[in-house]
């Protein structure tokens, strides 16, 4: 299979690109910009489908002819979209049920984008007609570098509540269980009478008049992230078919918050992972520790190799209160970071800034002011760099510290009848990987379902594991998790982890069952703590969202205690030494930055894990590194001056370095000697 | 008609019993562990219709054959449930139209709970049946005390707005007004052209273009409390015609709320008033005060006669942003609380803790952890307490003060078009129902509805009655709070009380119409204050929420005035003396805590009202007796010391004491000699 | 055209009367008092359809004549409603397809006011038939002054979404567009496969999946209010082919936040504006500066001409969270602040305050309390007080400056995808606005739509020209804005104005597009400002909200550069001197109230505006004039004394004045010599 770049090295730059806005006269001034910004890949085609195919059937491909062959002339590679993304009015106005119905009955009406029901029987068969038409036409184009299925599958049609997903759902369950009875047993359906006599009368989890049987709201999440999976490969099933030697993606939204659509599974069917990040202020404290936690992530969900940023944006974007811009430098700086955690390429939405439509005021390439403004030098500059960094290619990211996710469990957690909704899996994992970045420790961030084979053997390969708030733990992973302790990797579980299995049943007996014998603790009923009363630690420490009644094991040491409340007494903090010389840890409550940064300090010390690079200051450390040589990213996101002890070149600054000042703001690759 | 608990004397303990989530091999365990904590009566079948008639006409009563003859061989009773609580899958995918539909237009899926519509005529025919086959299978059996009607009637469907409620509702109108004539009359609806020529024209007030109007809402949420009792009536009439010596009831959801079904109306169709009650952390600054006061007002509904309490959790529940869990004494202290306000049996929800489903995190009596934990030691410690009160049982509580409350009343502030949303009737009982509890003075909660022929009579029998901001006051009400205090009672009336009739129309003249000769005031115009524009009186303190310009009648006494604002130099609080001896007390403004104690004490001492105890300190103080003597509770429910003057031989501590000494958390049920 | 007060002096002084609320024998009472208070105009029939018309073309005018004849032979006159303005129950029972379906998809339900949808026909049928028969059977009437076509249209039903409204939407957009290509290209539908082959195709945007296209959001929100003007103006025709003499209006609801109707557009259309006013507590920190504002506004939609305030109250209304009533004289000075600013009739809702209904918490004339109230007695002082202000009627309102709003420009910012949610075009108009009162200076508040053909000329007629973030500026709006500064009108536009044309479409090359000449300033990106990050300016003040990176012409002077943030160094205050001798200045963020209030004033003085009089404290000053002489208002609004310089008579305090002193809530209407 050919490389979805263009050539044996170099990394990727460009943006989609969206000729039909604008009229054709423009196209030569596109191209002539792009090869000035150095731009060599812009995915094409992502909203065509209403032009591409004005009327059922007939298709209209001169015009994208002239697109593909422009770009081509012009030395710029294409990253085709199969144009599925967004359904034309036709299609909804002569088939209103392919439109999504949400969870309080609201069928949506034409008008916006992605407004198609992932299980629609007839939405597939026009949808694959129109990819087996643009594979047939452009699967020998010279420009055609990879094939771009759809467009983040599931951004606004993830769960889809409609009388047709109910019987795709039905057949999901009919697959999953062997019948009626085993659906009963895992769904614990004899409370609150929801006994089923038959799948027939499952429904799909709308709006009902209490809560839904959590088993079934779980079940419906991965029916919801398989059924557009489903769409995904259908797609590359038809492009694979013509196009064998043309790689595919679609474009992930990996984000700290783990969405609905399960990117560990689904990162196993890409030839190469791509994804779309975007800063989102006002959620986060740290917009930027947010993006450096999902480049990490969308990395783990490659187990391990390069991908592609597919989409970020040079500056603001238009979905949030508050669009914030983005100041000189942060374009480079934020796309550096990206590189630095393993994308071989670094592309944006979108290449021309809109006139019109609903993302007239997201940010682009070519500003609404034209070429002439800063923010399209800057775009020029960025192109500069990364053509600077093309020797980074296939070069790979090492950590010794792993934070295990899973959206599973970010699934079940999605329950309103949790002992508190203060807890959380995703928020704790970024608040981990944000301190040890703080600490300049390189932390991967490792998906279950991105191993189904093999993920003793991975957690094992690490020396510290973190294991955040894991409530659904299925028997694997609690056994890889245990088995990596056993072979020596350090791990650290905290509070409310490893609680149910697979079908979101309680494991009986004191919690944290998955972990009881693990960690040597046997806890016997949470307390969970509302906003405000944190209570002391009896090392003068604060415990904050979570306590419990537990007890330790004989061979397992309490370090910490609660100090007041109703737990006063209890273990906090547990430390368990096992034969292999690996700590188990145990947190049971919340602890405050410092206080938890200083608990991965110890953990890591104990573990023998060293900083990716003396640094002091807000800087961001990363390494990549490959058989030929190594590059370390210092990235100085703060307010303040930072140093970095390192040796070599730097690619950005083009200067040889021994030791990194960097004034807040400033970036350096330094090719390592 | 036998008594609802097994014998002449013993309190009740016990708990819902679900047996069905469970292999059966684990009852034995379960019958073992009832014994060991003394528990007497578990309420069986709630939610298991599904499994008792998995098909249509199919019923399977074996495995709960099993059940009961289990139950009785360990020697428990058995609260039966008619089973009727939640339908199974069949019945609504067989009639959807049994689901439920809300405000907005939504019908319900199945697959959570309660999901039938009151008005049903399906789900009356077939939930009636199952209650016949019930009855007729287990009218005779040995274990059974008592039925147990549905449960917690009204949770989640008490308002439902189909096209079957409707109709439903539009016979019921038919009921209540001779004609359309009288209707309109009734509902004002000359206004807004909202005149009716047919009440076929007539619709529940769904979602609408603006504001509803009042007179139909409030009409609407008679109905819906009607609807729903007509449920409990028709299950009963079943009951009582194959079983007439088994008495039956229905579990309330009594709290401080008013919530939508009156059940001042209800208590008078139960054989027992049962009720469940849970602590709401969050919502309220004291939660257990609020526990003492739906207590209290349970026992009110109960017209005085000790009730059982249904369910209340050994710890946390699972329904509240988070959870809070008891400490260890708080299930016995709050159990007491409610024995002390007439609870002759104490029972939970529920006996073993979920390992899946809906209410896998609601606390139990035997928890995930198992036997061997502090919750279930907690537990044997609770039924041995219980059981040492057994003396106490149809023992009674009787108070000099009287607040007065009312559910249409509660439902007529529902309204948005009020004057003040700042302004409530429930919240104000509960208010001044807490600063007495804390001036240790005890209170009765006198709901209007629970004495359609005796109001004047009972309110005659208190020194003094609180009518806490009741708005809708009927003429029936307005006419008893007059008798009562001509016949001597002291008579408090806040601020916005007897303004409207039971048609919500308002009465004219000058407020508060229904009282304005018996407070001897006259109010113009309300003046509503912001949040935050709280005006000095001209005693020093402050009125807040509410002034109003008034004038008192020559025969009152203007007591304080206002300071400033708009109603400077009105009357704020005022006093008629009445020929009888007693006073009639107007507070025109909402007090700060300290200045509506002072008023509470300043009417209670000139009526001749004392203390429960002698006592100093944040402690409880109920007194129950009967005519084997007394019983003095005090619960320390602060976190100081309190000190209570008592002889007698304390129950919990089993210890003759002469004045109580009662730590933080520490309680006792004092025999006074 | 006969005048729609009595005669040819005096101004009007009324409320809306619904006598069919009251018994027959009421009204006696009414008539009296209302010749007591000097009422010499009632609104009646308002709400009387479902009376009027019981049956489907069954009318019962019987009790409506003796209603006209008693007024009349009370000296009263009547604006007579044409009673359209709420269906009866009969017509939606027949038609449910009358009743609005919302964006979310829910139709209303019978049972509130206004429950029609604009485009039914068969509304318009049945609402036609009935304007006929009350205009066949009344206009003759010597009562009739004027016609009131409908009550607060587009109240609750400015926008449906039903199918019949969608079908309208698409023959709307069939007038507006010459074929689907001219749509698509406004549109921008190449974007996001929204492409239209047919307007069969096109949608209300009611709910979807993510965000809509703003520019079908715009028609629609243009299409909704022409529909409803096309439902006045269908009444109106009616009408005037009976009654061709008699003057028509319909009442706005004119108010800061530029509601779903353009007045603008609509005031072309009738033979007197009139306006409904209420003060909204609670939303604005000054309500009273907004009702000032929406008095000047209301006289710009007017173009200047005096209007009738249709209603206000009399103190509070019922549909805030909290009501705050009006304290003594507040309803005075109210009154007055109308007056002063163009109105030559005030009235209220409504005259006998409802005992029943949904509006029975709303202040009326005769208040619940009746006539012996203070209420009553304040009314009846300012019937006196406006009799005595007759000699102002027709008399005009002229300012020096003009503040240009728009409401196309409001809906457009309606958008959720704009650079920020904190900007808004209304809140700055009403913001400037306060500010230039609370400086003494007179503004007029221009709508763009009230011009549609004389805009530039009007503009031109101003010394001072403030275009506050007037997003969206069609051409023909640029073009005046350009010319009035080129005549010499001094123009101060502030941030994010004249960036896109009617379709929505950026202006390309650099904003502000429609302003970037006239102002001399060239932006090539905002960075809005997330709340709490406002940044420093170089000359000490704080700029909030937004800034940009922006660059000045050579013939344009900077006045103030950012001096910290993304655009530090970047223009935030420019000049340009025109040739004509004005100053076109541009404000690129956001001042506080001081440094706003500093730049209007040096653009005013530089403009040679000067305050309406000398005056200090808190006080409105606005002057009135005729060719018979002038009038000023002096209204202190504030809590302290006012001064205002000022020489004649004053009509409200009836006594010879040189120099007022104010105490804090004292009026005085100065006749000057």
């Amino acid at each position: 299979m050919q490389r979805w770049s263009e050539g044996p090295s170099g990394l990727v730059f460009g943006s989609d690109y969206n000729p039909e806005q604008w009229p054709a006269e423009v196209r030569a001034d596109d191209v002539r910009l792009m090869r000035e910004a150095g731009v060599n890949l812009v995915s094409v085609g992502i909203f065509s489908w209403g032009l591409l195919e004005p009327e059922p059937d007939r298709f209209d491909f001169d015009w994208f002819d002239d697109v593909l062959d422009d770009l081509h002339a012009g030395g710029i590679g294409v990253s085709l979209a199969t144009a599925t993304a967004s359904p034309p009015a036709w299609l909804t106005q002569q088939h209103p049920e392919v439109l999504p119905v949400d969870a309080d009955g609201r069928r949506v009406t034409f008008g916006s984008r992605q407004s198609w029901c992932p299980s629609s029987p007839v939405y597939r068969e026009r949808s694959l007609k129109l990819v087996r038409a643009l594979a047939e036409r452009y699967g020998e184009h010279p420009a055609l570098r990879l094939w771009h299925v759809s467009n983040e599958l599931g951004c606004h049609n993830a769960r889809c509540y409609c009388a047709v997903s109910a019987t795709a759902f039905r057949g999901w369950l009919a697959t999953r269980y062997a019948d009626v009875a085993a659906l009963n047993a895992a769904w614990a359906t004899a409370f609150w009478s929801q006994h089923y006599t038959s799948l027939e009368q499952v429904q799909v989890p709308a709006h009902t008049s209490s809560f839904h049987n959590p088993a079934q709201a779980l079940d419906f999440a991965r029916f919801c992230s398989d059924e557009l999976l489903g769409q995904h490969l259908a797609e590359k099933e038809v492009l694979r078919a013509i196009t064998p030697d043309v790689p595919v993606t679609t474009n992930f939204m990996v984000g700290s918050q783990l969405n609905p659509l399960d990117y560990g599974r689904w990162a196993r069917e890409q030839d190469v992972v791509s994804n779309d990040h975007y800063l989102i202020h006002g959620a986060y404290d740290d917009p930027r520790g947010e993006l450096a936690y999902a480049a990490d992530l969308t990395r783990g969900a490659a187990s391990g190799n390069p991908w592609l940023l597919m989409e970020h944006s040079t500056s603001a974007v238009n979905w949030q209160p508050v669009n914030v811009a983005k100041a000189a430098g942060e374009m480079l700086q934020d796309s550096l970071s990206h590189v630095a955690r393993g994308a071989d390429g670094i592309c944006f939405f979108q290449w021309r800034q809109s006139a019109g439509g609903a993302e007239q005021w997201h940010s682009a390439l070519v500003p609404h002011a034209g070429e002439d403004s800063e923010r399209f030098r800057e775009v020029v500059e960025l192109g500069a760099v990364l053509g600077r960094l093309g020797e980074l290619r296939d070069s790979t990211v090492t950590n010794d510290v792993a934070i295990l996710v899973d959206w599973q469990n970010a699934w079940a957690m999605e329950s309103p009848t949790l002992p508190s909704q203060r807890v959380g899996h995703a928020d704790l994992a970024l608040r981990v990987h944000g301190l040890l970045r703080a600490a300049h420790t390189g932390a991967d961030v490792v998906p279950v379902t991105a191993h189904p084979d093999d993920l003793a053997a991975v957690l094992s390969g690490y020396r510290v594991l973190v294991v955040p708030t894991l409530y659904l733990c299925d028997d694997t992973t609690a056994a890889a998790v245990t088995a990596a302790a056993e072979s020596g990797t350090h791990v650290l579980v905290t509070y409310f982890s490893g609680i149910v299995d697979a079908s979101v049943r309680v494991r009986l007996g004191g919690y944290p069952g998955a972990f009881r014998d693990l960690l040597g603790v046997r806890v016997e009923e949470f307390h969970p703590l509302s906003d405000g009363v944190a209570g002391e630690l009896d090392d003068g420490t604060v415990g904050d969202v979570w306590a419990e009644i537990a007890s330790a094991h004989d061979d397992t040491e309490v370090l910490v205690r609660y100090a007041d409340g109703a737990a006063a007494g209890c273990p906090a903090l547990t430390r368990r030494d096992l034969p292999s010389g690996a700590h188990a840890w145990y947190l049971g409550t919340s602890l405050d930055d410092e206080a938890l940064a200083g608990l991965l300090r110890t953990v890591c010390t104990a573990a023998g894990v060293t900083p990716v690079a003396e640094a002091s200051g807000p800087v961001d450390v990363v390494r990549r590194s490959s058989a030929d040589g190594s590059w370390l990213f210092a990235l100085n996101h703060g307010e303040e001056d930072a140093t970095v002890v390192v040796r070599g070149f730097d690619l950005v600054g083009e200067v040889e370095v021994d030791g990194l000042e960097l004034e807040p703001g400033q970036s350096a690759v330094v090719r390592e000697v």
